[in-house]
């Protein structure tokens, strides 16, 4: 079978990628392969149906399969799984929902597969992961069993917090181990100390600074919980939350060249090292806006764009001219826990400094309005540049409600490099029941320029 | 007497000035004067006092006056007015609170007077403002001695609206008189339609297109309603928001030079035509961000900003060796009305074809998070130049809680002179539950692109 252009994935970066080429080109033979059961979904609302709050994974569907198929002239296959790929003859070997295998010819190609989890255990029956609908599909399955009541979540980044949460929320017993002394750890630890006791005050059991040896699992493969330096954690089901590796392993071994993240690497136009093949999301390696350092990061943001980038490209388009490029990423990440939410954009601390400069952190602890109007409290770091005077990263902890678009002006101000006395100055929205006089970044700026 | 810097205002632009050069020059000394009975209060909080929401204009005090005494150590006197100004002589005369004049000399000068009402209606009792400490706490004595029910408001920008809105929660009959047929006219009139309709099912009475021809008054100088080209409106009282001007009548007739505005003209360190003297906030004229072109917009964010930058080199003083610098203003504004929010930022598209840009609008109605979290409505114009497709302006109209951050974020991005391109791929805070995938911002800036 022939098409066009074939697309690998039908998530963030791969429907993005084949919905901005099909609006580009009305009549481009499109066709996009899933190896799971549902297309354009969003993965982030995942914790949303595991703590109840949505009734099925259906809520998380932006449009029904069909949806694409005949409105957006997509061919849409699910279940449908890439095997080897040939990139000197334009080919992916596939193996369809029935198991019958065969070549699929194309002249241009997005991979958008996706990552998987880094940690590899022995498989056992109830043990899980939390970033895909087939996870969370079976993870639910076991749970609507009623076989499940202690579970232990292993990995104490967003999604093993956040899936440590939901299920708190939906009356389950569960225990949340990490290796490290703190969670979070994208953001400065200064500005996340409290979340163990936050999610302690929750009723989760966090257990910090201990490894994980493995997995205790009696005969028939039932998992008994997860034995670590600590001792057993015994549990009904055990999440493998510890990280996620980009999901190469096709273009690797196609022969594309990869990061030393492992991820596949592109250009900002989203391409391969080979011209007819484009890579976009969780399994390609990106840059840093900032200091155009490669990074990999798979968020779901720079995951749509980059497959809005990687579908123009490999239609052969451009839009006002130009083809279309991804200009990097700052990283931005917004979490609510513990009846907070957290926000990132940028450098943290530690990572400033390791990329050579000469970083300070600037803490403020602000409102949301003014003071007589019952603010909210809103917390502000400013990572910035002692020797330029710019902002380099910013982070928020606040009510909730308060931290996400104030991060997305945080973004902007990175993005357009902007120093410190520009901050400060910035001409903000104040009005006193919606906004304070001077905003916590506004206040971090002002006190950094002060030393 | 003589002092080393004198401040006339000691509200937003002359405290702050005051408060930044005390800072930077602990033994400076420096003398404040107001004309008015109270120092550092929240002006832009006048209607939370009239609603009832605030039990009293004290709640409005940042600090009470003996603490820029004690702990600033700043020569604070209220109820003092300054009735002639003699730059060549580096003095003014002053009319202290019980009624003594006498000459106070300086070596610099800070002129903070503020504004006061465009339209001067003759005298009549029970003819309020709604600017001020002094205009509110008159009003509320009024108010408080039950004989007003009806009030007639003159004037729909947001000063006359908040106020409207504000009364009529404290269950008084209220009538808006405007002279135009739309309201709150620094907003594209396509976001402001349903402003009058909103206004009405709050039980507010707007009358648009009618002149005010004058006040109607009885004998012992009551009045009694307002005199329009459609008959009169009767009132137990009456408030003037027909607008404001800038208070420059003592440094007009010193020779100072003023603009087109009628305001004191200042440089972008804010000194005057007298190199000792300064001028920041209402009283001043300042430019545009992004035109340069002259212009006075009284508005208490830049009133702060540009006293902090008077009161930094009235005093001869630099930060990390420069003069500071007023960079202009994007005349941000944010107002709630009618149980919905509304912020504007940089230029209307009637103000931006007027400076010489063609441009266009582009407005979306989009949400404050996933479409599967119960989002909130947020609709978004973006102002934008068609030739260079860099942002001009961006107007909100969004719930409560949805437009204040994102007003921010605009602002930041038309500070930075995105181009549309860099504006959708924003890096912007996308979780589910606390922002949506694609901003509204961001989809504006999508959708102008693909024009």
């Amino acid at each position: 079978m022939n098409t066009e252009l074939l697309i690998l994935g039908a998530n963030a970066a791969g429907l993005s990628a084949a919905s901005r080429a099909r609006k580009l080109a009305p009549r481009l033979p499109i066709t996009v392969l899933d190896r799971g059961p549902a297309a354009s979904y969003s993965a982030c609302g995942l914790p949303y149906v595991l703590s109840g709050r949505l009734a099925s994974l259906d809520a998380l569907l932006t449009h029904p399969p069909d949806y694409f198929r005949d409105r957006r002239g997509l061919d849409l296959r699910l279940g449908h799984e890439a095997l080897e790929l040939e990139p000197a003859r334009g080919r992916v070997l596939v193996r369809d929902a029935a198991g019958a295998e065969s070549w699929l010819h194309f002249e241009n190609l997005v991979l958008a597969t996706g990552a998987v989890p880094r940690w590899r255990p022995r498989p056992l029956r109830n043990l899980f992961a939390a970033n895909t609908w087939s996870d969370v599909a079976a993870l639910e399955a076991a749970l609507r069993s009623g076989e499940i009541r202690r579970v232990a979540i292993v990995g104490g980044g967003y999604i093993g917090l956040e899936t440590a949460e939901a299920l708190r929320r939906r009356g389950l017993a569960v225990t949340l181990v990490d290796a490290h002394a703190s969670l979070l750890r994208t953001f400065d630890p200064e500005l996340t100390a409290s979340l163990p006791d936050r999610l302690a005050a929750l009723g989760i059991e966090v257990r910090l600074n201990i490894r994980v040896l493995g997995l205790s699992g009696a005969e028939g493969g039932r998992v008994l919980g997860v034995e670590t330096s600590d001792g057993l954690i015994p549990a009904d089901a055990v999440l493998n939350c510890a990280g996620l590796r980009p999901n190469s392993d096709l273009a690797r071994a196609a022969g594309l060249a990869l990061g030393a993240s492992e991820a596949i690497r592109v250009d900002d136009r989203q391409q391969t090292s080979h011209p007819a093949i484009f890579a976009a999301g969780d399994c390609a390696e990106t840059r840093h806006l900032l200091t155009a350092a490669p990074l990999w990061m798979p968020l779901a943001l720079p995951a749509n764009h980059q497959g809005r980038i990687a579908g123009i490209n490999a239609s052969g388009l451009t839009l006002h001219g130009a083809p279309a490029r991804f200009p990097g990423t700052l990283a931005t990440l917004a979490v609510p826990l513990a009846g907070l939410e957290w926000g990132r954009t940028g450098l943290s601390l530690d990572q400033a400094r390791a990329a050579g400069y000469s970083a300070a952190a600037e803490e403020v602890a602000a409102a949301s309005q003014a003071s007589y109007l019952d603010p909210l409290p809103v917390t502000v770091r400013l990572i910035y540049d002692i020797a330029s005077r710019r902002a380099l990263g910013v982070q928020f902890r606040g009510a909730p409600g308060t931290v996400a678009a104030r991060l997305d002006a945080a973004a902007i101000a990175l993005a357009a490099r902007l120093d410190l006395e520009r901050i400060e100055m910035l001409d903000s929205a104040y009005q006193p029941g919606m906004a304070p006089l001077y905003e916590a970044l506004a206040i971090a700026a002002h006190n950094a320029r002060e030393h």
